[in-house]
């Protein structure tokens, strides 16, 4: 078997929208299904849901915004790989999503959930497309001193996702 | 895109400790609040949470033992991808763990969670890293026996995780 | 031992506040940490987190707003019984919440989540009270027609909660 | 507040359906959710979901079986209490399905499942009526001998529930 390995760039303009990338099944009844979890998850949410499906070669979208419906549904598109899935959301962030995510009963997996820059390794056989992996923005290059530990409490204190 | 393939070693003196890794997002937030997590989950349990963040580029680690602290912040370092955790304990097995870590708002997967002698696996691409996959000790050369089956049962029960 | 059967009104101004009723344990550390998740669940949430304590006899109250950290700890101390918690929020629906704080370490059980009159039911002993129920809104009297299932389901569709 | 105990019998003609009485929320959204998370946990799964709204005073109900969808309908009205489901099916157990229920995001707790005769406990006020309890079958007068637990395991071997 012949194994190739593709990176796909994500399209997100001024990466203002969230992203969140897994597999699935039974991509008929899940495009919308998953789409109906997320709207219990936060009030206003505007969210598409793209997921890629083998037989007929197709990539299904639902969404309640035209311009994340079309750049879900490009993005999952590129990525090619089968039952793939691409959410792409705004006024939601991932930490109040993502629990309803995984509990969807035909989700296997989350690879990604974020906002920055992202790229997706793909494995590519005769047969079709596997994700192996998400670059999820710039790779670190030191560990935090003692007063980048107290910024980032401060900080996640000013925004309101810590008590003092 | 070019993308080279990356292998990190695990560092885990005599694998003593348990390591689970994983994707997450929202380090800031994540850092201090996965190690809570885990502070409920095991009582007397030591542990450090080490994340990486793509702006600014650095590990951030919160834990309440120095050395795990040290190797915890180290392991993810030397992995670099963004958004990437590690988990380094003592006094808890993953078994303990695992649904409290699966169950977290802001995690999107595990990739392993073992105390074997571990080798991450990483793409690399021009914007940073993505995990890819994780070596979690040496691969099995042959099934087991009957016999073999009946002494992991008896081992099993033995130490406690089985009635008779 | 004597058990006496006592109702408590939930004080609810123009029933505008969502209300969860529950039993946890270990206040001193809920009463934060299930404040702290409730903010991970919708963003710009307003919500107040008050549980009851045995040792000391104490209501703790952890809020982001005034009126409703009053009347989260004043409900909470009318019906009394330890380790049980009351949640008033807005902002948000119990459909976006109610995951999150099943899935909390130190939570036990939800009585009851809506913003119906409410009357809870209590068991008061000797030693202290027991929830064993919560009246939520008034009883029914009759099966749905197919018209009011038609109804029904349009009115969801119209609110966002359902494609057709 | 005058507080009455009402005990209402579930009607199961020769206890051949499975039982499931929980509380939860949003009935217009939860009638039909609930039913389609049912369907995703057994194939072939046949099933009524009844729950009781406060206003309008009516019981919902959604089905894919005319007897089980009149049986649901007319216990959880028998109940009355606002909020209150009924789950009636059969070719499915509560274990194949109860984990799909719990995390459903409306439901708050669940009182009961099983295939025993049952009696629900209410407590009844002038605004309405809250389930207090449930009677799951006869009550038990000793406790088991050595041999019955031998045979009980046995029996959970035989029907293929454990791995000798």
């Amino acid at each position: 078997m012949t194994i190739k390995t593709v990176g796909v760039k994500i399209e997100n303009p001024e990466i203002k929208y969230q992203v969140i990338i897994g597999q699935a099944n039974f991509s008929i009844f899940t495009t919308d299904n998953l789409f109906m979890t997320m709207l219990t998850t936060v009030p206003g949410i505007k969210c598409a849901v793209a997921m890629n499906e083998a037989v007929p070669k197709l990539t299904r979208v639902t969404a309640n915004d035209p311009e994340l419906e079309k750049l879900a549904a490009k993005n999952a598109l590129a990525i090619g790989a089968s039952h793939l899935f691409v959410i792409m959301m705004e006024k939601a962030f991932p930490l109040n999503v993502l629990p309803h995510v995984k509990n969807h009963p035909a989700v296997c997996t989350i690879f990604v959930a974020s906002a920055n820059e992202m790229e997706v390794i793909i494995a590519e056989t005769d047969l079709g497309r596997a994700v192996i992996g998400v670059v999820d923005g710039t790779a670190v290059d030191k560990i935090e001193t003692t007063e980048q530990k107290m910024e980032r409490r401060e900080l996640t204190e000013k925004i309101g996702y810590k008590i003092s």
